[in-house]
């Protein structure tokens, strides 16, 4: 036990630790060893590891703070003698912060004590050194607050609650008659730490610790209370962080940024965490504490004079009312500035990457606090990445791993104008179902969204859930609101596959599609209202937010042509239209991985054609119908052909339930009769007899081909034909036949026959012949556990994650809103599996599938081409099952690419 | 090539093969060389080798000949010298018979040639040789009018076409003014031969074969053509016979039972077929050919004295008349009688099982064509294989063995009287979905067939489709019949469990809740009608029809016994009632293996407070209401305890949806409103809340007590209880507790932790304790691809296979009447995989989790209780993959028992 290493003291350019010890000290503790290392002032002190953190969750408190006593006792007898000051003196006492600093940066999740070794006489010390009464007891009233809320556990457990140190504070305002802390008096803060003091006794039985040691053991293992708090969990939850790694604790001597007006406080980044410029900037205060710059009560002013200027200009503050007020740290205190300054560039290069610093001047001396990799927009993200790699600080295989392949999502979708969304009413707020901007009237039909667009409208389109008859209408609208379903449910995922705004899930609103309106609360919302939507965050707004749109530049298309250099494997998209087609082209796509030829048959005309087939009473009735499909078909193949230019295309045959062509109200019902001229009566019946309990399970994919085999005839003939029409004209085709829904090898070879029947009839009507694929979907369990008989009939696999993962699982993705929520709560799953693959089960049928079938062909082509394609975790996944290629809606097409690449640089 | 044998000879009591050769000679054949052997009369012949067929198949007919003649030829050869007569010889021309044999009888499935090698000379020399013009004639015109169907193609194709030769037969019997053909004169059947060429020649353009050579090729080949003919390959289907097996031929020296009185023809079996009483039996006809025994024009006369006797009586015949027209054969020709009396004597116990023998009397000489195992009922085979045993003829493993598992389903379910039957009149026919006889009064809703049943009505419930809501009237009634649904819909399923006739997807049903009324064409049947269904056959007939109750008797127990002493998996029961409990008990169960919890919650009292917990609007309400249920819950866990006396019991907790226990429509929801007390709107946003698109992959199974584990704990509170009261009461318990629908191992754990931590509060409650498992079912295929992690966590696995096989083949089991009977056409499919265990795929699934969980666990127990486990076919795959138990419906118990002895006998 005791041969092992608890503490790590640093101070004075020296240090136990080191900035590649992250694990064990933390990312705060490893960087604050390395600053000393690399000769930069930084207050002395020590860490305590992240094991000790996992020692007292499985020992408890008592025996961690035996174990690691004589360590810290040490150490801090290390910081007393650099500091010349004495822990618990009554004339020159040490004060320290005691902060929690996790292996990846956690911000706002763990708690923070400052000024701890504060009593009643070392105030007093405190107050004599600094000629600062009134700094003194605001800091030592602060330290009891912070240290009963965090500490003693006084820190309110709900919202509804009030914390019982501000309620003494208010009341103390109250009875001077004052606004802001500010404006009390010395004496008033004397008067309140009295009164804190007595809250802790009342609250928790004991009276305040005096003791500096008491003080400190308290604080450390708060800290490591705290990693088991509710944020803290939720935080790792959303972030992937296991609860196993734990944190480690800083503790520092104190410096003061509020010891007057030679002391400041301020935080920077060495470029614009917002827009990646090469600019440091950043905030201070004069005479402050660190959370004064972030509590917006006094307004911060900028570090450098550049920055200084640009903000006066947006504010519209006058250069003399600038430099009066608001001046920047390089003309208030030039030489620290300059120290800064030199700092922040001798940082930036050491870690080669944007830093993001806190620094407090004490009484005209600079110290580092912090620094660690800044946090960025995507689109700083991608600038600083291609902007280092230009300067030759980074290499591109690192400037590639720089780039978080999720955040380039950011730079994908419309966005919100900044200052137009601080001033828009929130009505309610759904789930994040597809992110970007959208603004327009509310519409509640398809038709009418249609309609209204062709009329040049831009409309939202509002539902209860969506269905695959509301694609025109998805199609038109800017974006879709829905009241029921997930981030997976039916509108959720189309609109993540057109790249279209879209919030799903959104309870509280009713919506009547009777009278045409919405309510949420009081609030009553008319077709043809404006509200505007935050696809990223789930928020509905109230009326027209001015959105702007995405802009791809250079440094993207720079960003993925490395991710293409480094990437094993290959990227497509999941296309249905040259529309979609063409923009999976502009985003690097190498090909199409699934194209729905179902989306081809709800427009119009073609509707009316497919309801006559799955009216028609026999198959020559079929053939009738299917033969007006045909060339509609085979047109959209061409143009998407043509598109594709050579790219491989793999067109999937029709894979829904017919019922999904036909409406399943009565009025729709009357109205499709009229249309088509038979009897309602009729359509009603065909529609109940084409009901089905668990319509995932039913007659949809190859078993609708295998029992209508004149369907797959038509598919087949119009894919043949299409491709030779556009070789005709020059245009290279690369054809694959995808048959879906095969759970045993038999259905594959009964669908290949079609096709290869059909196929040669093609041919010998034009003496000409193409060369072709037929492969088949990995979507049902059975298919991936006979993945070896399947592959002797197929060209390639491509896995169908989303079906896979509802059959392997037993989760309808319609319906798990009614567990998931609560299992992802209670920890009984880690993810949504149909947002990130479950590599445990369904990954495990891949690898088999792919094992299986390589057994039978080694040269097997396997893909994927569910929603998981274009997740980073899932595209890392298929590299390592050895996958050729990924398909994704094409606005994730560059998210792939990079995670991709990213796997194969691992 | 030269080196294989493809013909053995027999004859003169000599023979190239034996009876062991049934894989190369065909069943006949083999058994017509063992005949030989034994010293029996059998008509000299050959067989041609089903290697033969094979390669018939691959090179083609002329390889085929060529390849063969030197071998038949000499064969020839040798008949020709036994017999005296030659082939294609003008004055002693030897005519031969040719027929299939396959390995496995195939009855009436392949076609048969007589009389081959006669044309107009033989004819005459046949006539000359039996001084019988007449029958010489006949035999002409018959094999005309055969060989040119069979071998030379002019059977029609379908059912409305005619038969040419039939066409001709009738013209020639108007001609002549007569009705049978037995009154067509010489001279006609002449003319008759002569109209029958001349069609030969218009229809296939060639004349007759008259070189015997060519018709005997012809007839060979044509044998061989016909393996692959649509009923061959329909009957091969159903039984399961692999096409590759292919057929031999057997060509034999013609014997005639038509020369005349001292001839004969018959067939008998050496013990009662239909109750296996040892009597010796059967039919013959004197001057007669084979097919006028079974073709319905003469009545056949009985073998036996004694056998003729007992027919005299039940026709009503008197014993003068029975002498005069119907005598015995042992009375008309003692000698060739008393031969074969010894010889079935003889081959009974040469073969060790009941004989089917056909045999010839030409001129007083006996002949035997044929000695097979004769096809028996279930009631033969049982009472046959007891007998024998008891005779010493068998051991035990054989008799086992000589009982079919699937043939004692006969025994185990009322049956019709078989006299009323043949009056009864058909009204429909659906599927043959749980076996047995019932009838009873039409009744509609389950209220009303429990309230009739109550008044002592016998009462047939009609659904258009069955749910839970029905299951107290399915219980009340004597059968279930419904318009929709397969062999494994709701009612199917049920029944079967139940052991209660049902024929479901009766689609021809029109049925009128409203008027209640079914409708079938023009008949209209109302409620309170009675009307009859044949579980066994799907046929639904108009009125009362006698039934009686089937009866186990001491053969079936002793077969039971020596089935539980070979077996190594031990079988239990799926039972929820101590009802069931103590049918599967009476049966042979060795325990429970699924109760499943939800069925207790169905009645009147119960489905009330089952309400009041979905109503509910928080927790606090659910627990008020599960408060209700659980005395309620822990009774019926005693009640079962108590019946199943030590045996284990499987207790699964809630399975189903929510949705299933509220009303679907807006009369019942409103019925239920007012019982309830609270608004119907509320009632119906709950309803609404609870639809599910995809139900069997939503929120049921463990997915309820994750998410509300306030109904685990009362669950697990009231089999605790029950098991400690019944305990109490001197009477032994094994409790297992199975978490239904289990994902994940988290899942498993967590509902674990409630189970345990309930036992505990009840062990401290009451100062005493008792022992549990807990276990899990594998259901779903996750599950079984993570059994390992699982294991960890489970006391015991019980595979699932229903849910198994759904998600698994992503087929719902209420869907698959759209596309399954497609499928089985089409053989895209074997047979229904909720019915037989698919293999391949499910069952890999099953083997990956007993290998999976035994790595973690070795002493893992597993069991299966899907429907499977009473399918002989799935049993057999279950004992070979490792499980210890199989559980399945009561009525299936001995079913299950006698197929799991056969697997470990094999």
């Amino acid at each position: 036990m005791s041969t092992i290493k608890r503490v790590y003291t640093f101070g004075n350019k020296q240090a136990e630790g080191n900035g590649k010890m992250r694990e064990l000290l933390g990312g705060k503790g490893a960087n604050l060893a390395e600053m000393n290392l690399v000769g930069i002032p930084v207050p002395p002190g020590f860490t305590i590891t992240t094991e000790v953190c996992t020692e007292y969750y499985e020992k408890g408190r008592d025996a961690v703070v035996e174990t690691i006593r004589p360590e810290v006792e040490k150490a801090i007898r290390g910081v007393e003698e650099q500091t010349g000051m004495k822990f618990g003196s009554n004339t020159t006492p040490l004060l320290v912060s005691v902060r929690s600093g996790a292996r990846a940066s956690m911000p706002g999740m763990m708690d923070t004590i400052l000024n701890l070794g504060l009593n009643d006489t070392a105030v007093e010390a405190l107050a004599k050194r600094t000629g600062n009464d009134r700094f003194a007891w605001d800091s030592y009233r602060r330290f009891v607050q912070m240290y009963g809320d965090v500490v003693l556990g006084m820190k309110p457990q709900s919202k509804e609650d009030e914390d019982p140190f501000e309620v003494i504070i208010d009341e103390m305002k109250r009875e001077r008659g004052v606004r802001l802390d500010t404006e009390l008096t010395t004496d008033d803060l004397r008067e309140l730490v009295k009164r804190f003091k007595a809250a802790v006794k009342e609250r928790t039985g004991s009276d305040f610790p005096t003791d500096p040691w008491e003080q400190l053991w308290g604080a450390v293992m708060a800290v490591f209370q705290s990693w088991m708090n509710e944020r803290a969990i939720l935080y790792r939850k959303l972030n992937n962080i296991p609860a196993e790694w734990g944190t480690a604790v800083n503790v520092q001597a104190m410096v003061f940024g509020n010891m007057g007006d030679r002391s400041a406080t301020g935080v920077s980044f060495t470029r614009d965490a917002a827009t990646g410029e090469n600019i440091f900037n950043g905030e201070y205060l004069v005479n402050a504490q660190g959370e004064d710059v972030v509590a917006g009560i006094r307004t911060p002013q900028q570090i450098t004079l550049e920055g200084s200027r640009r903000w006066a200009a947006a504010q519209g503050v006058s250069e003399e009312e600038r430099k009066a007020k608001y001046p920047s740290l390089e003309e208030v205190m030039p030489a620290a500035y300059k120290e800064l300054f030199e700092i922040q560039e001798h940082l930036e290069r050491y870690f080669t990457d944007m830093q993001d610093l806190e620094f407090t001047i004490q009484d005209g001396k600079l110290w580092m606090l912090q620094t660690r990799n800044g946090k960025r927009t995507g689109a700083a993200m991608l600038k600083i990445a291609m902007d280092m790699l230009a300067e030759g600080l980074i290499d591109e295989k690192t400037a590639v791993l720089r780039c978080e392949p999720a955040k380039l999502d950011e730079l994908l979708h419309p966005i919100f104008d900044a200052t137009a969304m601080k001033h828009a009413r929130v009505l309610t707020k759904g789930l994040p179902a597809s992110p970007g901007a959208a603004t327009g009237e509310v519409v509640f039909f398809a038709e009418d969204a249609a309609q209204w667009n062709r009329d040049g409208k831009k409309v939202i389109l509002v539902r209860i859930e969506t269905s695959p008859e509301d694609l025109s209408g998805m199609n038109a609208a800017e974006g879709i609101l829905t009241a029921r379903g997930g981030m997976t449910s039916h509108a959720a995922v189309v609109a993540r596959g057109m790249g279209k705004c879209c919030v799903s899930g959104a309870g509280e609103l009713i919506i009547d599609y009777k009278a045409r309106t919405i309510r949420v609360g009081d609030t009553v919302i008319r077709e043809g209202d404006w509200i505007s939507l935050n696809g990223s965050t789930g928020e509905v707004y109230l009326g027209e937010v001015a959105t702007k749109a995405a802009e791809l530049n250079d440094d993207f298309n720079k960003l993925l042509g490395l991710a293409k250099k480094y990437s094993v494997m290959r990227v497509r998209a999941n296309a249905d239209t040259p529309n979609d087609a063409k923009t999976a082209f502009s985003f690097g796509a190498e090909g199409i991985g699934l194209c729905r030829t179902e989306h081809m048959f709800f427009e119009n005309t073609r509707i009316k054609a497919m309801r006559e087939m799955i009216l028609a009473d026999d198959e020559a009735g079929r053939r009738v119908a299917l033969a007006k499909l045909l060339p509609m078909q085979r047109g959209d193949f061409e143009s998407l052909f043509e598109v594709m230019n050579g790219y491989p295309v793999t067109v999937r045959l029709l894979d829904p339930p017919l019922h999904e062509f036909v409406p399943q109200d009565e009025k729709g019902q009357r109205e499709m009769a009229e249309e088509m001229n038979v009897s309602y009566e009729k359509i009603k019946a065909r529609v109940d007899a084409l009901h089905e309990v668990n319509p995932m399970l039913g007659h949809r994919g190859c078993r609708l081909g295998n029992t209508y085999p004149e369907i797959t005839e038509m598919q087949a003939r119009a894919i043949i034909e299409a491709a030779m029409n556009v070789e005709k004209r020059g245009i290279p085709v690369k054809v694959e036949i995808m048959v879906p829904l095969v759970g045993n090898h038999k259905e594959l070879r009964y669908q290949r026959d079609i096709i290869e029947n059909v196929a040669e009839a093609v041919f010998a009507e034009r003496n000409d012949k193409i060369r072709f694929m037929v492969g088949t979907m990995i979507e049902i369990p059975r298919a991936a556990v006979t993945a070896g008989q399947i592959a002797e009939v197929a060209d390639f696999f491509s896995f169908g994650t989303n079906d896979l993962t509802q059959m392997t699982l037993g989760f309808s993705r319609d319906d798990i809103g009614k567990f998931l929520p609560v299992y992802l709560e209670k920890g009984l799953i880690k993810a949504d599996p149909f947002q990130t693959l479950d590599q445990n089960g369904v990954g495990q049928l891949v690898k088999q599938g792919v094992f299986n079938g390589r057994d039978v062909k080694p040269q097997l082509k396997c893909g994927i081409c569910g929603e998981h394609g274009g997740d980073p975790a899932s595209v890392e996944f298929c590299h390592f099952a050895g996958l050729n290629y990924v398909s994704c809606s094409p606005f994730r097409v560059p998210i792939a690419w990079l995670a991709a690449a990213h796997a194969a640089l691992k």
